[in-house]
């Protein structure tokens, strides 16, 4: 359903103001239950993954590239509207000029992901880039799900389903209601395998677990918490050259979700 | 050297000019024989690695953190700038308002790279951020070089020595004159494994390879050329799941160069 809207201010755009804004856009995220696609790739990602849209922001020029995903909803709102006014609501120069709104998805519930093999666990991973590309490098290396704690970035952020490649919409995830619940993966039977730089500990190469694994990974900065390291029941490495900065934490991911897989 | 500059035209800072143009700085970065580190840390890599000023641009709060740094280059200038002149120059919001023009160091010579056990060999890498995180990989990882092909994008570029972490600056690297050079690792014992997507090819878990490796990876888009296919001894693959994207280049990268160290 095409609708041309040419004032910023009105309030059919209000899921799509300031779309840069992070800390704005978590509150107003979780309090509409919303999330954003940006970009024509993820949102056929978001078509596939069966997300129900609430509205789609184009510009006039992408409308021929998403016929088909807009046909799929022909009662759904399609805001048409030109550059500008897509940037002074978002605040951003849109790349590639497509977004849309969704409802988000439930959270898978405990039972599905303590009945997988290989689970990925985060600790308070700040930066949306990285938990989209942990969740992306899960899906892609056929781990069964990710778990991130309680403060750890939204996988459903604008940045984060796009950095994940649309795998946020796709893999199993749910957010922990707080460190408690890591001795669910443990009654389930997971192996906690810490992803540690700390020296003194089990050399990727010498570790083969048995069993199921749950991989926890800590934050950019400081890494895991002494309250995970210790709830952990090895603590594993990645043999790194010295003097060299370690790998970033998706970088890691991917070399332990593929060893440990 | 402190040199208050207010005026934007002001050719002394025409090392810095339009920082965001890849394809005007490209151009002035080869014909000048400069690169740009960009904020404190990379600053600092640079006189780690013994890279040659050619002058500072620096907003005032942020001199005393490069106090020392300075100190050990008081005949090269540092131009003092506010936060718009730097801005209306450089043509964007400078991060950590650092920036610093260094003489670009030569490239490794062949002799050095083909001593190496393990090389990286990039065919046609365009986006800057993947080429510095395979630095940033092949370092950490403890492999002996990187190639890169005549047309990949620049390892000193801005942005490249940014997500490399400095390794650019450190690790030894050049760039082939042409494809025929490949010839070159074969004749010095190197074993050529192109990393690739095809079904058929080998999976990175059934190869163990002896000797020389030098891995072999392809543009983001469409993987490595026929041409480089066909010089290669062995393709090699992630197994991946099914219906899903692959990995990012730089993040296949660190599976196969921690798979084959």
């Amino acid at each position: 359903m095409l609708v041309e809207v040419t004032d910023a201010a009105d309030p059919r755009l209000g899921d799509y103001v300031s779309l840069r804004d992070s800390k704005l856009r978590r509150n107003l995220e979780q309090a509409e239950g919303l999330f954003i696609a940006e970009g024509e790739k993820i949102i056929r990602r978001a078509a596939e993954a069966g997300a129900r849209p609430r509205s789609f922001l184009l510009q006039e020029r992408w409308l021929a590239g998403l016929d088909d995903v807009l046909a799929g909803h022909a009662d759904v709102p399609c805001y048409v509207v030109s550059a500008e006014l897509a940037e002074r609501v978002s605040g951003f120069h849109v790349h590639r000029g497509a977004l849309a709104s969704y409802v988000r998805p439930p959270e898978a519930p405990w039972e599905q992901l303590l009945g997988a093999k290989r689970l990925v666990v985060c600790e308070d991973i700040v930066d949306h880039t990285n938990i989209g590309s942990i969740l992306r490098v899960a899906a892609a290396l056929g781990w069964g799900g990710v778990v991130v704690s309680a403060t750890c970035a939204d996988p459903l952020y604008r940045r984060a389903v796009k950095s994940s490649m649309g795998a946020s919409l796709q893999l199993p995830w749910r957010r922990m209601a707080d460190d408690d619940e890591l001795q669910l993966l443990r009654a389930a039977g997971f192996t906690l395998v810490a992803a540690t730089l700390t020296p003194g500990s089990v050399a990727l190469d010498e570790y083969r677990p048995e069993g199921r694994v749950a991989l926890l990974l800590g934050n950019e900065g400081h890494g895991l918490s002494r309250r995970w390291q210790e709830a952990a029941d090895v603590a594993v490495t990645i043999p790194m050259a010295e003097g060299i900065d370690s790998l970033n934490v998706a970088t890691a991911a991917a070399v332990m979700a593929y060893v440990l897989r």
